[in-house]
């Protein structure tokens, strides 16, 4: 089988990073990170990324001349890992649109909220501070507008009576540990189409009942 | 028991309505229902209350003068009735600033999508077109902006791969027959607190899983 090579981009602690690198650990998950990059030297995720084997790079944005230029060295870092996918997880860099039409439909982001709702930073202390009683997690194509594109599988997820925003960001995550994997094994499979800007995905099932939603 | 007297609020079929009634058929349950009033003679809501035997009002909003003297007509008739809360179910005017404030914290609607998302009218067609997972409805306290207001409870709808607007419509209703009863019970045991444009539900427990989540 061939697996499908992703890039997984970074500027932190990279626990997204970790459960991708774990699904790919399995011989039988159709995708592999061919290489890790991170705008910051310090992340976590780059050790994480080591450990596991896999190669890593630092493209530092305060050394390049511009947003154009870095996006450059990133497409450039890309395509000569061969890679064929884009993983963006805790990627916190804002993407020209050159760089996000070059790689549509080939660029998936995993966001902590039930997209539309909450695009953008702070999610968690705003789905609190609305009293919403359900926060989630959205892994969808990249496009130009941050937080938008086709939506591939949300998450739900209950908030309780004594959620703070670090409580609820922790139960959050571990949604996100479950649907970024799942989604990027239906990406490699070839099961996700979009169509008039939504995500279709052929016979996907959710692993663990409605809480988990897979595009349809 | 004291049971606490509600008015309900209607414009058309009153399939929220039923779903009332058939919660305070219940000898133990702690609502009864007053009163249903409607803006449109017509609405087969009426005909549910008269069969269950519940006293009817319509108040034409054609036959006043304008939106404050239809207002002013409603609070008397919701006052007559000895109710001491008011439910909005498929009620399709906008009520005056006064009127909202002179029932605020007694006053509660069922609006057909997870709130703050989508607000207002042709909220499946919108979760559809956004290639939203997951839809669902939401129990709030109103307030003088429309589909605001303090969360009571919600509920969470997994979003199918053939559905239409009309399909995500049904299911997405037997989630509202479920939790509007629940969240009027919880009202009328005195459960429900307002602090900070927050509604806490002391104690309150949901019935089936974390599909429905009660305010905390």
């Amino acid at each position: 089988m061939a697996r499908l090579k992703v890039a997984v981009l970074i500027s932190g602690r990279g626990s997204n990073l970790q459960s991708l690198i774990d699904a790919c650990a399995a011989k039988d998950f159709p995708a592999e990170i061919a290489l890790v990059i991170s705008n910051r030297a310090a992340a976590q995720g780059l050790a994480r990324a080591s450990h596991a084997g896999i190669a890593t790079a630092t493209i530092d944005h305060k050394a390049v001349a511009d947003r154009a230029a870095f996006d450059a060295a990133l497409d450039r870092a890309i395509r000569a890992s061969g890679a064929g996918l884009v993983c963006l997880a805790g990627f916190m860099r804002l993407l020209t649109p050159g760089f996000v039409a070059a790689w549509r439909d080939r660029m998936i982001n995993i966001h902590p909220s039930l997209l539309p709702a909450f695009p953008g930073l702070h999610t968690h202390e705003r789905a609190l501070a609305a009293g919403c009683r359900f926060a989630g997690c959205t892994v969808h194509f990249v496009r130009a507008e941050t937080d938008t594109g086709p939506i591939i599988a949300q998450a739900a997820v209950p908030i309780r009576t004594d959620d703070n925003a670090t409580s609820l960001a922790a139960r959050v995550l571990e949604a996100e540990h479950r649907i970024y994997p799942l989604a990027l094994r239906w990406v490699a499979e070839g099961r996700v189409r979009v169509v008039g800007e939504r995500a279709a995905v052929a016979g996907a099932e959710a692993p663990d009942g409605a809480m988990i939603n897979p595009a349809g």
